[in-house]
Order: C-alpha cells, then sequence, then structure tokens
C-alpha cells in the first residue's frame, strides 16, 4: 500500500461520523453487559421481566457513562449527554430489542463470532474518538495538569467500567470489593495510553500527521480487543506493570529485606498472584 | 357550583403560597418518615436519643430532597435550597417537635387521623407546586428534552423517594436492594403523568385554562391519596402496566414462545409476582 | 512576654505559607490512615502490594478531601482541587516514601514519638488556616446562611473524616455504619466553634485583633490534639454535649416520662452508652 492511499484511510478514519453505525454499536455491548449480569445473578432473562424501568435506567447509564462521569467530573450537569431525543432514542431501541425482541432473535443475532467482532471493532474507533474529544475538551480546561487530562481521556474510554457500581445499585446489587479503580483492566491502561500520546502529539513532541496517529491508534485497539476475542489474550500491560511494581513499589525491596532477614514477619504478595 | 366560582376556586388554589402551611405539613411527615423507618430498623426513639445529629441531618435531607437532587442532576450547588434561614429553621422546629416534644404530643397528635389526613392533603397541594415549579424551570433549561423534563418533574415531586438511600446511609443503614428506581411507586408514576399533563398544557395541545388544570392535577392527587390513607388503595397504574409490561416487555412473546416449545428453559416471570 | 512580641508571633502564625512544610504533614498524616487502616484491615502492607493504583487514588483522596467535597457542594469541579501539579507530585513522593520506601525508613522516622508531635502540631496550623480560607469563600458565596458557613468550616478543616467512606470504598471496603455524621468527632466539633468564632469576629461582635483569634485558635487546637496524642483526652465536649442532649433531646423528659410510668415500654437510652 502506497503512502497516499494508507493516509486517505487515516483521514477517512479520523473523520468518520459516530452516529448511527458507532453509537449503535457502544449501546448493544452496553445493553449486552446489562442483560449478562443480570443473567449471571439471577439466572435468565427474569431481571428485565420484572424490572423493565430500572433495566433501562441502568442501560442508559451504561450507554451514556463515559459523558455522565465526565461532566460529574468537571462540574457540568450530568444530565446533559442524555439531552439529545435521538440518541435516547435510539439507545432506547437498541435496548428494547437486546432484551425483548420477538424469540430473541437481535440477542442471538449479535452473539454469532463474526457480527459479535465486528460490533466490537466499531466500538474500538467509538473509544478512540471519544478518547480523542476529551483530550481536546479537558486541554482547553485544565491546561497543564496532565493528570487530570489522562484522568478525562481514561474517563471518556472507559468510563463504563467507572459506572459498573452505579449501574449495579441501581438494579438492587451492591458490589463494592470490585470495581476498575481497585484493579484496573486492560481497556482502562490503554485508553490512558492513548491519551498520554495524544497529548504529546498536541504538544509537539511526537511530530508525525495527526490522522496517522490516529489511525495508529484505532488500529492498536481493534488489534488488541481482536487477539482478546479470538486468542484469550488478556493484558498485554502486566509484564511490564509487575516488573515496575517490583521495581518501585515494594517486590524487589520487600524481596532484599526478606533475605536479609529483616522483614520476615510482612507479607510480600506480588501483583499478580 | 357554577363554573365562575369553581374558576375563582382553582385560580387560589394555584395561588397560594407555600409557606408556613404547606412547608410545614412536608417537613412533618419527613420527620416522621425518618422516625418511623429508625422505629423500624432500631425500636423505638433510641436512634434519635443516641444520634441526635444524624437524626436531623438525615431528616434535613429528606425535607429538601427534591431541591437538593434537582440541583445536583442540573449541575448546581446541592446546598442552595438549604440557603433560607427561615426554611431550615422551620424544618429544625419541626423535626425537634416530632422526635424530642415533651411527653410525645406532637408525635402523638400528627397521628390522630383527621388531622393526618388534613396533613396529607396539605403535602399534596405541595407537591404539585413543586412539580409545576420544577416542569417551569425545566423547560428553560433543556428545551425539547421532553425526557429529561420529565425526570425533573419526578423528582420535585417525589424526591424523598430517590433521596431515601442516602439518607438511610447517614443513619447508618445501607439498602442497596430497595430503592425506589428498582420498584416505582405510585407518587413516582402520578408525579410523571402530572409532568406529563403540565409539558402539553404549555405545548398548547391541552387547551383548557391553567388554572383549571392545576387544580384538576391537585384534586387527583389528593384523591389518590386519601384513597390510599383511606381504604388502603395502593397502585391504580397497576393493571395498565401490567398490560403494557405484557405486551412490549416479554410477558405476551414469552408466553407465546413458552406455548410454542422453543423457550422453556427460560423464566418468564411476570411483573406482579 | 509583653504584648507586642505576642502580637508578632500571632501576625508570624496567621500569615504562614502552608506550601510545603505544613501541606507536606498533612500528606503525611493522610498517607498514614490509609496505610493504617489497610493494615488494620488485611493485615501487613499487603494491600499496598497488591493495589498500589487504588492505594494512590485513596491517599489522593484523602490529601485533598477537604477541598474536594467543598467543591462538590458549592456545584464546582471536584478536579480543580487537584489542578496544581507541585501539590500531585508533593502528595505522591509522600504517599510513595510513606509505602515503599526501603526497609520502611520514612514509616518509622514518623512514628518516633517527638516527629510524630511536630507533625500533628503543624497539620493544626495547617488546618486551621483551611478553615479560615473555608469561612472567608463561603460567606461571599452563602451570605447570612450562618448554617452553610459552619458546614463549610467544618468540611474545610475535617473534611477527611467525610471522605473516609468514599476512600474505603476505592479500596474496596465498604462500612457503611461507621462515619462521621453519626458520630461526629472532636475535630469536626472543634473546626465548628472556630468557625463559628471566625463568623462572630467577621461581624464585628468578637472585637479583637484578627490575629490574636487566629492564634488563639491555632493554640486550642494543637493544645487539645498534645493533649489526646499525650493523656489520651478524648472529647472535652461529652460533657457539654451530654447535658444539651439530657436538656433538649429527650434525656430528661424521657427520664421524667419514665419516673411518672407514661413511657416504660420506650428505650430511653443516652448518648454516651
Amino acid at each position: 500500500m502506497d503512502v497516499q492511499a494508507l493516509m486517505d484511510i487515516a483521514t477517512a478514519v479520523s473523520k468518520l461520523k459516530m452516529y448511527p453505525y458507532f453509537d449503535v454499536c457502544n449501546y448493544i455491548l452496553m445493553c449486552l453487559m446489562v442483560r449478562e449480569d443480570n443473567a449471571g445473578s439471577t439466572g435468565g432473562v427474569t431481571f428485565s421481566r420484572k424490572h423493565p424501568f430500572a433495566c433501562w435506567v441502568s442501560s442508559m447509564l451504561l450507554c451514556f457513562a463515559s459523558s455522565i462521569i465526565a461532566n460529574i467530573l468537571v462540574g457540568e450537569s450530568p444530565l446533559l449527554p442524555l439531552k439529545s431525543n435521538q440518541d435516547i432514542l435510539t439507545a432506547t431501541a437498541v435496548w428494547w430489542l437486546i432484551n425483548y425482541c420477538p424469540w430473541d432473535l437481535v440477542y442471538k443475532l449479535v452473539k454469532i463470532p463474526p457480527i459479535k467482532i465486528i460490533i466490537y471493532c466499531l466500538k474500538e474507533v467509538q473509544r478512540v474518538h471519544k478518547v480523542h474529544h476529551g483530550v481536546h475538551h479537558a486541554m482547553k480546561l485544565f491546561p497543564g495538569s496532565y493528570h487530570l487530562i489522562v484522568a478525562i481521556g481514561v474517563i471518556k474510554g472507559a468510563g463504563y467500567y467507572y459506572m459498573r457500581i452505579a449501574e449495579r445499585l441501581v438494579r438492587g446489587i451492591w458490589s463494592p470489593s470490585s470495581h476498575e479503580l481497585l484493579v484496573p483492566g486492560f481497556v482502562t491502561k490503554s485508553c490512558a495510553l492513548a491519551t498520554i500520546l495524544f497529548i504529546l502529539e498536541r504538544k509537539g513532541i511526537v511530530d508525525a500527521p495527526h490522522e496517522l496517529i490516529y489511525f495508529g491508534v484505532v488500529m492498536f485497539f481493534i488489534n488488541f480487543r481482536l487477539a482478546a476475542v479470538m486468542f484469550g489474550l488478556h493484558d498485554p500491560f502486566l509484564p511490564f506493570e509487575n516488573l515496575i511494581c517490583s521495581v518501585f513499589f515494594g517486590g524487589m525491596l520487600d524481596a532484599l529485606r526478606k533475605a536479609l532477614g529483616l522483614g520476615s514477619e510482612e507479607t510480600t504478595a506480588k501483583k499478580n498472584d
């Protein structure tokens, strides 16, 4: 593929409109998350039949999670992301089709592997779009506070993981001991990485065409999502993390201290046990 | 009753000042809710004696619940509704009288059926007043986003049900599996209906004098409250809801599927079981 | 000591810069709180090794608790207090030193009694500084609403007690039945008292040089902190509180009623049992 063609594709990807296809894929995955979490905890489709309103509220919370949390963090109204009638109606239609479609057709359809993979890929494109917009917005709000820009970027890309605890509460489930802050997943980490890359690009430190960087990030996300779905690869950051943890966060020094017999009574558990 | 007299009453009702009588009735009912919830969970008046501060905070949270939640939702300070010294002092006086009055006089007084019924009726007038103001305010903030206007209307009229979970937390009780979103009650539904009526009126679709509509809504609320208190009528919307649920949210199709032997392993619980 | 010298000291104290020494002492105590709460609930330093990210987030939440909660209460962005790179980097350095320093040197150092006492004293100076700024800010936002000014003053001085429940949740621990609102501690009460004194001073009711009042409050806080650390004195307000509770909040009247045989079935527990 010659360079011009690559640039053309990259430009096209960076200018894609999210509505309707990409947003719909997001809504499908979020409604599936709610449905499958219900199925796991109470069995079958009972919950969506017994509590349709709570099911709808929690699905909407996940569908618009990233914007809701970001708005709360920057001190704006958490209702603003739900303002658009078009978005809410689309999300509601998806929610209905996933949960109540006759003969469960839509649910069965989106679980067919090739369709599932396409939905996952489109979702990753939408994720990068959101992260990029979040970085753009946060750089205006908190210029120079890079840790806050990273936080907003991560929330924009992986907000639904952080909404999980509230969304479950709406469904009457309270799970304080399993949330994203406690055990950040691969999506959180890669969104942080993408945000840092976008910041470096805006600061002029990474000197490449914007479209190419954007396209590269999209490819990275799709690549790892496919690896996760198809080969069960879970977290390629884990070895680096364990290294960092053992150098900076105790592992090595604890081991040294233990070897020297100074701290034998203390636990020196490693991160990945 | 001739039409003019009816219009005069309706106009008078729609221009009623909430302070002091109607607000005091609201405060009485909210403080009773806290007191009786305590009595239910720990027995007797122990809690108000052991934790007067937490008891006061949770009573205030309920007294001003609708404005506090509405302010959080539109991104304003949750302290603003507590700004008025007059309101806070009135609510505090009511709280003291309900919880600590010598010989429990006030508590016994407000539990006398005729007085209780009057308080309930005044509360319903105040509820409609709040819903109406909420709709007015929300239509400016979110023009065209009717779902958000309904949400604000419901919060304004039934906010204390949604504050329950936070108010209980202040008293050290955590009840994640019983909240209003999971099982919306009659008040939530009728507030939603009243909000829709007010929206239709403002849009010019329902073409009747404003005072008459307002008065009609007040009468509706008082009527169903009296029915609930006196005859134990609980939720007149339930049959309609069950109908809607069975048509749109699975009931019928699940039954059909079951009958055809396609989905026998799935649970097909109905809403009202 | 002559009056001029006292005034000079008082003026110097009221103009102290908080960064770096006083802020660092605050960060040390907050990181210790997280570390020791972890040690208490899971034993040893395991948590900081297994979940460094959650440990960092919860330490930061406590370090900046007062500003975060105050911002939420006045409807501003909760991220603003974290905007400064300098503050975040300092707090992060302190967090690393407390949790992961080789041979636990820093932890052992700050636990040496004389150093611990100095840190406690500096923290009290910083607390008064924060309360004073909170009162100043709140008097502009809510003029005349003295209960709200007191609330902001208390949050500014004792915010970390109110953040506890959220900070624990970040570490996967949910403790709804033990929080500051349920059993307000000495710090909450003395911050409320200091806030009232600052309000009286601003209103011209307490007519003394500002520096002297400020210095007096600092001395009061240091004095009671030292009394608590060295002699185990816990809450000098308790006798007054019990008196007030027994006069206004049931104690006496309950006892009277019981003596007269009117309310023997009700529990009449006192506040301090």
